[in-house]
């Protein structure tokens, strides 16, 4: 048995989406008693640290509708079936800037919100960009602005709350780190 | 207007829980075609990095349910309505751990999983960390098992991802930069 773990009871699906679905379960808890948890299930996403040869980074703007703002963020996207998250990267990165990589290294990966959803993230490190005369195009449905900055700007943005998201504020953090 | 602001058309509530609610929304794009966004709505959390005397970390373990598997994280918790984010640090600490903090410092903030969800995590660094006699107990259906580890302990975990959640990985992350 896992550690405290929580065996269902009783599972309620109460949405099925293009990006997520939720059940409801009633589990049994390590004490005997019962409790309720709602999960928020998702297939996965993948992001990518895009460093320029002068070490800028490569960031894309978007309007986030669960925040009702547009948020900074480093490029990234959902895992799709039976993709591996490396395809995911590069795929994301081309759709998103239109570059491509000659060097992709695995960073981390990370449960954004483990309390409720299941959503994995990994993250990419990518170096020796290469623009693509033809690019291929994101989902018709994103509308997206590319921003190149040093990381002193990166961390203005965050001061500023303009980048503001874990995969992001990650991914300065760990090239602050690396020092590049 | 915001930058590329997707105004909404229509919205259908879809589930009202205890942690979350979801509600997916009709919006009209910046081209002026339509698409669909799901929503998940929650109110906030906090969590500490609750760093001891002698340097080593403070971590909980806890089974969660949307993976189906225990983590070991920082403590963190629900932001409470009319509750300041640094009432919630002290307060989620002391739940989880027993200790309280003479030190308590903002580090960021940062929206979980923007597409989907509004969460927003507020992260701290706790510091001259100081053991409560009579701590208050945590939610009566929280089974939480206290950790104490060195940074390379934790590095450790990271890589046999039983530490694999966004604000565990930046905290470990934010505690090397420092070289604490």
């Amino acid at each position: 048995m896992k550690k405290f773990e929580e065996k269902t009871l009783h599972s309620q699906s109460i949405y099925d989406g293009k990006i997520i679905t939720l059940h409801v379960d009633d589990v049994l808890l390590p004490n005997g008693k019962t409790a309720q948890r709602e999960c928020v299930m998702h297939s996965g996403a993948v992001a990518v640290i895009p460093v320029l040869n002068d070490g800028k980074v490569l960031l894309v703007e978007q309007y986030r509708k669960p925040l009702e703002t547009s948020l900074i963020e480093i490029p990234a996207g959902k895992l799709e079936q039976g993709e591996a998250p490396e395809e995911t990267a590069l795929r994301e990165l081309e759709e998103e800037t239109g570059y491509t990589a000659g060097q992709l290294e695995f960073v981390t990966s990370f449960y954004t919100s483990p309390g409720f959803a299941n959503e994995l993230m990994y993250i990419y490190l990518a170096k020796d960009l290469v623009k693509i005369e033809d690019a291929a195009e994101g989902d018709e449905d994103e509308f997206i602005e590319i921003k190149t900055m040093t990381l002193d700007e990166a961390q203005e943005c965050i001061e500023k709350q303009l980048i503001h998201d874990a995969k992001t504020n990650y991914a300065i953090l760990y090239l602050q780190s690396l020092g590049i």
